[in-house]
């Protein structure tokens, strides 16, 4: 168990930690699970302010946040950009509209004991990479711990909790396979942090991970990298495919999920290109997890989901309401996984 | 003393209860009304967190319901439509801007121990009863208690704190002259509501509920007939009449508001008709309760208001601020009210 | 130390209060920042709620007190004026969009334990001492204490703060030359609220008070009256200028700010001239606090300001963020600060 390490550390990718470290912030979320279910209060974050700063939508991450640090006796102050100033790089500032990112960032650690952020899509123009770089510049500026609530690579948070989910629907992870697949929407307007994240936190365990997608939905380079150097040296393997049966054939766990093309997501040199992302999407509209292709996987397998989910297209309401779904399980673990990691870095 | 029965219920509709569970809740609204006022501090729902879902604006609702459930060491989620991504019913979805109802109704369960929602008027383009519709599915899909902060065709904590009110300054309701009144307004945009619950909680302990309104604004049907079966059942009696001043003669509780008319609402087969409405309130604009109209109650008559009100439409300055008045007491009540239903419904 | 008169009293302008009640509240806010450096739980409010009314953007003012009050027991319910029926005045209701001020500051007041506004800018037309007006109004409607977040005369709570962090910084102010200047920034939608407080606290301790502005940006002729009553009262003295160069010379402490001529605000008689209000603005560009001005100021000088600043303009990123700046320390006691004065208004 690893925890001085942790104290006070951000938390922005599952890529920032040690296996181990990992382990520990997880062993704490179930903890604390096994108490709320038992009734046992837990006020160890007693007094403590954490800011939910949102530039996008939310149902899970703000109440599960919201509700989870109550739980433990704290407090959190909802923020959306519309009621404060919003945060501005330097050079990106308006006169009385918007401030200083390290100002906020400052002038808010001097307040409370955590600063969450989520921050995507629309607001950095779907510039791929520039919610994560802000995210940084957050952390940077910032003297008490920033958490990512989702940025534009990563989204942590839903990691640990599909770890924990997993964990408990399968007991163990070792030699397990586990399937992260594409799947259709009309839906463009996503993050490719889901994936990411997933892929890091079942990479870790031992687990056959295959990443199923048509081409042209390759994940980051440098994510798919992290993940093959994670089964090289804890076990287990990567493979990557574009033939979505072939992957659900024999799986433990299935994940499948819309995301956007990486490719022609606006980039430094150019903008977002939406009608070569709808060309994508409209040459894939089969890729639906649905009732026949389940069938495939093991007995026991699971269907994996973060929500939102795009019902009749992403999944059938036969998978998604059927005896193999774990999705509010799932989204339960959001709560319990992300106690388990505010209880450490925001401890001692 | 009804309580075991209550534990865990909705709470969508007075009529939903038998009269002893609505005294068991009230019963418990005073005595934490009490304590509240001697200074006792009763954490009788700890670590419990309740979720606030406004379609519409709030003043009282959102306020009463967020100090109410804190005294009680719980914890309010405010959440408003634009900031989740809206519950919607089935086959009514927007990929990632609405969520369907049910998994949003599964999610919150998760993390808290119960949802509250107010949804009328525009949310669901003025069709009668659709928002009421929209109550019970999403309180069919929860697995905690929904707690109707006001719909299209109930407003049972309106009604919990009327009773209250009424109770506390009447001392009984047994043998009372009750008029439930039409006023008139510039404002069509309001629901029925308020007549109904006052209805339903006032045929329940033997008063003379007289119900006035222009012809045209008749009530639900199906809400007048359960306000005469109480009668039958508990005594008093129940009468409707369009005339003001005859209802207003000796009246022991005079309670006027607006409201529109039910049949140019909307409806399944037809479109809510505004000229219509504006029609038949153009046509009684004498409906306002004044001073003069006063004159006609009894000396110790109560002029209930469930606010926010139209001053010098619906009443004159003078009456709403006048000896009669009662609305501030009525507004704190909403809070005593609530509390007593929640620490029934939510605990054990 | 005064504490009985302070009981229950509103805190809207520190013109309010005597030097002594001023210290009193200063000293609760001390005692409590170092109870809260030291970790020892203060919930000396328990269960009390505030309410947030803001009618305004808020990054401080909303953090600081929303954590400020929790650390101490209590909760603030935050509120946006789109949420709830806007207050109106009377006579400015519309019905069903807005709500009469006595309705909404009666009904608060029966819920939670004092009412804090922001109130300022656009919502009164940028007419001159119109908000001020209003949170008068609502003060005296409501039947808990009203704290001022800012309105467009006063800003006390930040008062209070640059009053507590000059202490901290300066040790005494007696005999110390302190310097409100104004500064150029392209935005002129702010108010004049918070060099009128900070005149009024900084003269009643004995310090030469040294207010420096261009021609046009005088102040208001009561706020000057009140900071030259204070000092024939209690020592020091009072002194104005139109030359940014002499005022700096040889000061402990400098406060260069912008904000916009009252004379071209709206008045009750006429519009505000945002015209005139530009020539002005645009004539006296050079009024940027910089590291060569900044030179002519004692070696300890404290460079102040309120947040949010438009950096570039008002002054230098070398100096925001130089070694003379407390910025972040000043944005800091905001919290601490009020956190005494609600200790001492809001108990007992």
């Amino acid at each position: 168990m690893q925890v001085k390490s942790l104290r006070g550390k951000d938390f922005i990718a599952i890529s920032d930690f040690t296996k181990e470290e990992i382990v520990t912030m997880l062993d704490a979320g179930k903890a604390l699970k096994l108490e709320n279910a038992r009734g046992v209060p837990h006020h160890i974050l007693q007094d403590k302010t954490i800011f939910l700063m949102f530039y996008a939508k939310s149902l899970r991450t703000r109440n599960s946040f919201e509700t989870g640090i109550f739980q433990m006796g704290g407090h959190a102050n909802f923020l959306t950009t519309d009621a404060v100033y919003t945060p501005a790089m330097p050079g990106k500032e308006q006169a009385y509209a918007t401030e200083r990112l390290e100002d906020v960032a400052n002038v808010l650690s001097r307040y409370g004991e955590a600063i969450c952020i989520r921050i995507l899509g629309d607001s950095v123009d779907w510039v791929y990479g520039a919610a994560s770089e802000y995210m940084r510049a957050f952390a940077a500026a910032a003297s008490v711990p920033v958490i990512n609530m989702e940025d534009d690579v990563y989204h942590p948070c839903q990691g640990m909790a599909d770890l924990m989910t997993m964990e408990e629907k399968l007991g163990t992870l070792e030699g397990k396979k586990v399937v992260i697949s594409w799947a259709y929407s009309p839906s463009r307007k996503k993050p490719v942090s889901v994936p990411h994240s997933m892929m890091a936190v079942s990479s870790l365990f031992g687990a056959h991970v295959v990443f199923a997608r048509p081409k042209g939905f390759e994940l980051d380079p440098r994510q798919i990298k992290h993940a093959k150097d994670n089964v090289a040296r804890y076990g287990g393997s990567f493979t990557e495919t574009d033939d979505m049966k072939e992957a659900f054939k024999d799986a433990d766990v299935v994940y499948p999920k819309c995301w956007p093309s990486i490719e022609f997501l606006g980039h430094p040199d150019k903008e977002v290109d939406w009608k070569a992302q709808d060309k994508l999407f409209d040459a894939n509209k089969d890729w639906i997890c649905d009732e026949k292709i389940m069938k495939l996987t093991n007995r026991d397998s699971i269907y994996m989901h973060c929500l939102p989910m795009d019902r009749s297209f992403e999944v059938t309401d036969a998978v998604a309401d059927g005896p193999h779904s774990v999705i509010y399980d799932q989204a339960e673990n959001r709560m319990h996984a992300q106690n388990g990691v505010m209880s450490i870095i925001m401890n001692g």
